[in-house]
């Protein structure tokens, strides 16, 4: 593990899917403390359009948002949403989820999109299978960092930042032979792609740890799609500076609340008459307003209120860990740190 | 018509039916400048449940709502939406549309139920009939009387303020005749129902005509249920001071938005690449960030945010207008005012 090497990491970066991070207003996403957000350059293109996202402004303008802002390459989703997907060494040929027309992403495409959307950071192209077979993962890596390449030879705005990829499966060598290439590819910073995609926890930190003696020390390294906060906890203590995940809006669509005790579900009966908040210490707009029954009869009565206001806890929950997080690494005191938040959490059961 | 009897009338109370402004948060809606809220009895005697709103201190609390609210009866509800319903001159029997279980309402109760709910103003238990059947309507106004007397010699709080509310359907005498009774109750302010449930657009001014000339002007009038702003205009010409409507927020959830020119269907196709807001002088949050076209990337993509949005601009809207009408009455220019508006108002296609 390693100090962390940019001002403001870790970071945990809310999903914005389609320019909107679900349920709520900018305005409540810089009360609650969002630096950084996600977009995703897949969906964007297929609706509104990126050249359509350009012509209106780009995405700050487009949303209103205006701090930092990420848009994934659109390489998860090619692998896991996309219809009757082909893939060649040149890119992806792919049918829209939306209407079944034919699409056709390459890596010079990939960025073409994302410099029309206009975000701070951008990622290179990837492949992202299934972890757990050796030859498919060899393919699919040796595929990213040929992508990657073309990628840093394409980009041309100079005011976005490219992050290469890290591929490999669950495959040690994969692991340490793609931190080297994507390391040598001299981008600002290095996403670490295929992770909490089936995998084991146990088989994640490994990977991390395998990853945090690879990669270089000077560069924010991004572990995509990760957000739960043990998750984070266990990654931070493994070199990762930054996060995304749709994990804390997806729960407060399902009635989920994250605390440092465990998810809370919302619709249980045991909360009809609590008047407490979510979580006692939490400084959220949510828990220093309103009481856990009111949450609970929002959820009961199917009121779009409550997405809103879990959504705001949630975030805020993940935002204050790393902020702690953060804090503990300045003052060396990360292991007793994580030693304390894993005494207090449950293991969550799965609601998604 | 008079000079407004009361120094922030005329005033739109959005509707809180179930405790919560539909995708508001009490935050926005204290920054668009809602004053009043109104919140449901028959909805929240059902669920969750008065005494347990008692218990959580009371719907302010509850809610998180710091400025003043109404409770409406439940009459309306009872007659609108409850299930084997059975009036007698007691009160009412009748199936909770949410789970068939059984309840009984009278006067007594009604007013039991709202001063455990907490609410500022209060309303009589009314019976709100269809408003073209004489018989009929005679009956219901003699039972309302009735009740709205039995309403006065219950009510035990001494913070709330009861409203007697006039019914009579489209009949002038009955009208004339309602008038004269609740007034006589000596109630703070005199509620007007039954209108806006069926009848003509003509036959709702000349009852309020005729309730113009019958009713005290010491005293806030306040019509129910009506909150398009064409009616708000055309009835504050006919001495009314307030009004409530789930109107600006149902439109907003079915992608419309109220305009001085009409309505917008914010779906249209038209919206794509338009830039601007959709009230160039508009103050809203909505107006001031976001675009048409952004609008209406969200609607088509199923985004929360958009009922969001456009809630906030559609009550702003109407806030706005009952606004700049206490203004034109305090000037004297209300007639210009209201010709005006006319000239500029396009009657909306119903999208409701």
């Amino acid at each position: 593990m390693r100090a962390c090497c940019a001002p403001h990491t870790p970071l945990f970066a809310p999903v914005g899917t389609q320019a909107t991070v679900k349920a709520l207003t900018p305005d409540q996403l810089e009360q609650l403390g969002a630096g950084l957000v996600l977009a995703n350059a897949y969906h964007l293109y297929l609706r509104p359009g990126d050249q359509r996202v350009a012509e209106l402004g780009g995405l700050h303008q487009f949303m209103q948002w205006p701090r930092p802002i990420l848009t994934d390459s659109g390489g998860f989703q090619l692998f896991s949403l996309a219809e009757q997907r082909q893939v060649d060494q040149e890119g992806v040929t792919f049918r829209s989820h939306l209407d079944g027309s034919q699409h056709r992403i390459t890596p010079e495409r990939a960025i073409a999109i994302q410099e029309n959307l206009g975000a701070d950071i951008i990622m290179a192209l990837d492949e992202c299978p299934e972890p757990y077979d050796l030859e498919y993962n060899r393919l699919a890596m040796q595929r990213t960092h040929a992508w990657a390449e073309r990628c840093v030879a394409a980009k041309q705005r100079q005011d976005q930042g490219l992050f290469g990829i890290v591929q490999g499966g669950v495959f040690p060598e994969l692991r340490q032979q793609s931190a080297e290439f994507v390391a040598g590819l001299g981008t600002p910073g290095i996403a670490i792609g295929g992770l909490s995609v089936g995998e084991t926890k146990s088989e994640m930190h490994s990977m991390l740890e395998v990853l945090d003696a690879a990669l270089p020390g000077d560069r924010p390294r991004y572990l995509m799609g990760v957000g739960a906060p043990e998750d984070i906890v266990e990654a931070v203590m493994r070199g990762v500076d930054m996060f995304d995940s749709v994990l804390p809006t997806r729960l407060a669509r399902n009635d989920a609340a994250l605390t440092r005790s465990g998810r809370i579900n919302v619709r249980t009966a045991a909360l009809a008459d609590d008047d407490r908040p979510l979580e006692p210490d939490c400084d959220c707009y949510t828990c220093t307003h309103f009481s856990r029954a009111y949450l609970r009869h929002l959820v009961v009565a199917r009121e779009m209120l409550s997405a809103t206001l879990l959504s705001i806890h949630n975030i805020r929950m993940l935002i204050r860990i790393t902020t702690e997080l953060r804090e503990a690494i300045g003052e060396g005191t990360i292991s007793s740190y994580a030693d304390q938040f894993r005494a207090a959490f449950a293991e969550p059961v799965d609601l998604q």
